[in-house]
């Protein structure tokens, strides 16, 4: 066990390479703050789908498809797919995945899902499993809303907490040879629930994950907050993204200069998203977007992706249940 | 990539050891074929919780303990967790890991969730990332009938083809050093979709992912149906398992005298279970318990475990879609 560093760190021994990315997204993100780094934009939420169900998977299929011809190869050169969405039963994911013929890993960690993915993905090559690997998760703004809230239709009034789904899907490859920034670290999560049983203040019930798996990453690596160009954190939202700087503060870490979240980077203030971003999507189309092309401009160099989970359900939210978090953090470096 | 063989299958450097498993089931599991071979058998559906999601979490936390305990070790030695259920959102297993304070990764197989996680699992090991892991998955009828078809207290006649989930949870720990039986090698599978889309008819529509992973994991490792004296997969039931049997004999292999499935060895005849038992409690219990116990008694000496997933939703039920089925193998020799 020549790789597991500290408590629930990963140093991979032969850094796996981010050989390419791609996203797509719904009309509403390509008017938003990153319009222009995005692969496609949809003209609007159903893409000529019969559901939104059906449009989220053509999305997924969509950005797998797109990110493994970015770099010249075919889907047959992936050797494993890990993905996952928020759907009861990955539902968007397995649709998805039926025509791609390739042998495939569900994974479930809501909006950390990608780092989950990207984690894995690492460990599947640096432990010399494959030569190749596609990572990718999607989320919709109306299959979310209607399983987890009220139906879209509804027009149910949401409160300032509350947070909007993004509608996308983004993927990444990962590869033993090629060129591109490396995942050179990783740190796995652990559930915390502070108790805070409110479904439409996620960011809020995230925040002390996102904090605990940052925490154990600097104490497992030795890295300090400033050895990175920038630490991004999923889906936390305006209140949760400032509760994770006070969080830090207490622990005598001031990341106010080098930190975000992907969920505050996505819409415009008069876009009316409430407290920003959500969704798997989140941190997934701003890392294979505008994060991904400032590393390959060498404007960041080394960033720590931080996806965070809210791991509740309807029917746990219906039981009176808190909500479980979690994030999973990974070094990416160029 | 020096232990990738073939198109989807991986052969361990240094095959990981199960070195212990645990499970619990529910009482109708518990006066079944198996009756003996599990840790602890339930009074009723609830054990004294609040709810049947609840119980289902007690089970998996349960499970979780039991299985480190009987290696007499503790909790702190399992360096992550992986694990899932059939619940929306993977209720039962976010819930349960709450109080555990390990590092988690969750995963969304349906039935196919143990052969996911044990592949996975020793993925980590194999790769020197973990010296223990711990995989675990649950499955409740009552949290499964009211989710996926109708509510219990309905009591809706159920067709002859459909099986029973199986109320329980199952634990394995999968070390680097120890003692037990070894995971040599796995098959990840495809999603294969053959257009059934009655979600009673769960076992035909699984059969066919098991003969494909069944029939790579031959090409791809030149092992032979006989080269086992076990193949079993996970929860097709009757209907789904002679299908097996003649999808591989379509294929010139006879594997009627060393096949079984796990969903037919779990109930009576007379326990109105209709053609099976189902769920990730299915080939979790099976496995755990008397497949496990007859390999330590040396009376199997090599099995080829084959979980088997239904990856249908209610929604994608309603919205009129075929089931995708996946099915994932772990080679487990002693």
């Amino acid at each position: 066990m020549n790789k597991k560093q500290g408590k629930q760190s990963i140093i991979f021994g032969a850094p796996p390479i981010i050989t390419s990315t791609a996203n797509i997204v719904g009309p509403m993100e390509g008017e938003g703050l990153l319009a222009g780094y995005f692969d496609q934009v949809m003209a609007d939420n159903l893409n000529n789908q019969d559901s939104w169900e059906k449009c989220e998977s053509y999305m997924l299929e969509w950005a797998i498809r797109k990110a493994v011809a970015k770099e010249n190869s075919t889907i047959a050169t992936v050797d494993y797919v890990l993905a996952g969405d928020l759907l009861n039963q990955l539902m968007a994911t397995h649709f998805a995945l039926r025509s791609l013929g390739r042998p495939f890993l569900g994974l479930y960690g809501a909006c950390s899902t990608l780092a989950e993915g990207m984690l894995l993905g690492a460990v599947l090559l640096d432990g010399g499993f494959a030569n190749k690997v596609a990572v990718a998760v999607s989320s919709h703004h109306d299959t979310a809303e209607r399983q987890y809230r009220f139906p879209t239709e509804l027009g149910v009034q949401r409160p300032p907490v509350s947070q909007w789904t993004v509608t996308g899907a983004a993927a990444v490859v990962l590869a033993y040879a090629g060129s591109g920034p490396r995942i050179t670290a990783a740190t796995v999560g652990k559930i915390i629930d502070m108790g805070i049983k409110d479904p439409n203040a996620m960011g809020p019930a995230m925040a002390p994950a996102a904090v605990d798996t940052l925490w154990q990453h600097i104490q497992d690596t030795g890295r300090q907050p400033a050895y990175y160009d920038l630490i991004v954190t999923g889906d936390l939202g305006v209140v949760g993204k400032t509760l994770v700087i006070q969080l830090m503060q207490e622990k005598g870490l001031d990341i106010s200069q080098n930190y975000e979240d992907c969920g505050c980077m996505i819409y415009r203030e008069d876009q009316d998203a409430h407290a920003g971003a959500s969704g798997c999507a989140s941190s997934g189309v701003v890392f294979t977007g505008y994060l991904y092309q400032m590393m390959l401009a060498r404007k960041l160099q080394k960033i720590l992706l931080i996806g965070t989970g809210s791991l509740h359900s309807p029917t746990s939210y219906q039981q009176k249940e808190s909500i479980p978090c979690i994030a999973h953090a990974v070094a990416v470096e160029i």
